[in-house]
């Protein structure tokens, strides 16, 4: 964990530099000075690895049921989230805590909100076999993907055999993943020096989201996702949300409610905010952190501003053709999207 | 219902003529004189209105929960269907029936396997207000429409108003549906004249398909779906499952076990098979229709090239572009994933 922390030290190091820098450039086609970066136009990955990873993320045989995908929870239709406060799990558990998107997450320094996983071949793995999630497991999603010929084809052509393992399934999908950047916001075009592509209301939002100290953890490629910070930093967070963060994995008291901070790319479509999904709009997101994180009262006005500057940091969403699956055959296992465990367990005895 | 019944006669009829001219034709250019005919390789629709119709499709917030969309039971990653028995609803309640596919569905006489509804439109408002499917109501899904800023553009520009209704948004899908089809499979190049698009099993396959009268019930341009006929002609259909088909619509006893033949088209992708999903495999399946509605006992080898032909009715599956759907606005009613009944009731008093 002590690299995480230096992680986090490091981030507030950078958003200081970051502030110092934040005076808007003249426009002189370079990239402005600000303690957020544009993202990259297109990242290089694999393509006929990231094609294999788009049908295992689309894919709902890897859950027990055969009814939950990865996008279920992570639908690229809504900004890469549910748009739940808490995601629906297998017989219709309810999440503890909000979907994240998936989009830019690979920019984020660590995965999940509590960054227990150090990236996202790691991620991939935790939901799969979560009781209160896909309810699967590693071995039996293995066996029902290897079942199937046009996947074993698939696997055969990136990975040189017909080996398919835990190993290489969650690789493929993290290199789907990185593919799912929103690159081009009008806020990344302003960044790259086109002085017209926001308003002057919107400016000055983002002048006040800057300059009252938003940018502290909100900074970056990723306008966030490059370090922890705690929920309710001068005032505590009120919620009967369980999670607490950091401290649920290294059961560290002085981790306790330091949460991953979020993107803001696309905050517009990955509404209800928060780890725990319990505030709907912006307008309110904008004060509570205003008042727990920095101890300030925005105006109305202020918040409108802000809210509106938000609006320039949607980007171009991926366009994604769906995937046609390759069909199970008569050895593949079935779904058990109605069986409880009892029943399982003499089954397999 | 006499029109019903009277379609149902006329297909008997087309069958009777279709067996009659069921000899393979010399290899002349023109199609072939079977029983089966071949899907038209587009349809024509307004595509502005096809654009919507998909956006709805995939979205969620036509369900009370937020989670459930037309695509999470006809999925078109999964040959239009769900792969399961029988659906998951709302709050994982196990549905009635067997999810028959959307793929192609605008070609059947009728919809819903008991052909309650006449059209595609009339079918989509159906799961919508279905309290163990979607589990909203009309009224509030116009609400959530209406409430997005991206949907009222979109209806404006379909239908030269911002007037959002359930016969427009159903309207929109059922056109969507209509562009759902699958052309140009191996044994449509086959009727169209090309003798090398299947192999000799598969054509011996077909021939048996057609002459032990499996063209009876799947004839024509869907290979099924012209017509009703009764589960267990010859002998009674075992199962647990409780639909009656027809009669559950007409209160009929005559018309008990009456269901919509189902398309054959995709069938390799549709499993599992029959109204109630009982039956994993296609040699399964074959056998059981072949002894309960034809008397006949299909031997093993039969029933390898009766299978195999079906390996040829697998279309050119829909290229979709996975819309990005508008976001909600702070005025949009939310999701009530877990809410139960009583709660509502006390909300909305």
């Amino acid at each position: 964990m002590f690299s995480r922390k230096k992680l986090y030290t490091i981030g507030i190091l950078a958003l200081t530099a970051g502030v110092s820098l934040g005076q808007t450039a003249t426009n002189n086609g370079s990239v402005r000075q600000e303690p957020i970066i544009p993202l990259v136009h297109e990242v290089v990955v694999d393509e006929g690895k990231a094609e294999l990873g788009k049908k295992l993320w689309f894919d709902p045989r890897l859950s027990k049921s055969g009814f939950i995908s990865c996008n279920s929870c992570h639908n690229l239709s809504m900004g890469g989230s549910d748009n739940l406060p808490t995601s629906i799990g297998h017989k219709w558990q309810e999440g503890p805590i909000n979907s994240p998107t998936v989009l830019n997450s690979s920019l984020n320094f660590v995965q999940f909100w509590d960054g227990r996983a150090a990236d996202l071949k790691e991620q991939a793995a935790g939901p799969i076999e979560n009781p209160k999630e896909m309810a699967s497991t590693h071995d039996l999603v293995v066996d029902v993907i290897a079942s199937i010929p046009g996947y074993v084809d698939e696997f055969t052509e990136v990975y040189g055999d017909g080996d398919i393992n835990i190993d290489r399934i969650t690789d493929a999908i993290a290199v789907f993943e990185e593919t799912l950047i929103t690159p081009n916001s009008r806020f990344d075009q302003w960044l790259r020096g086109d002085d017209d592509a926001i308003t002057a209301e919107e400016l000055a939002g983002y002048e006040l989201f800057r300059n009252s100290g938003c940018v502290a953890c909100h900074y970056g490629e990723g306008i966030g996702g490059a370090s922890f910070q705690k929920m309710g930093l001068l005032e505590e967070y009120k919620t009967d949300n369980l999670a607490k963060g950091l401290a649920d994995y290294t059961g560290k008291k002085s981790d306790e409610m330091f949460f991953k901070v979020p993107t803001l790319r696309n905050v517009v479509l990955t509404y209800p905010y928060f780890h725990d999904g319990q505030v709907n709009t912006l307008e309110e997101a904008t004060q509570i952190m205003g008042r727990l994180q920095l101890g300030r009262n925005f105006s109305d006005d202020d918040v409108k501003k802000i809210v509106a500057f938000y609006g320039t940091l949607t980007g171009e969403q991926p366009q994604i053709v769906l995937p046609i699956l390759p069909p199970s055959n008569n050895d593949t296992p079935l779904p058990r999207p109605f069986d409880d465990e009892e029943e399982i367990v003499v089954e397999e005895s």
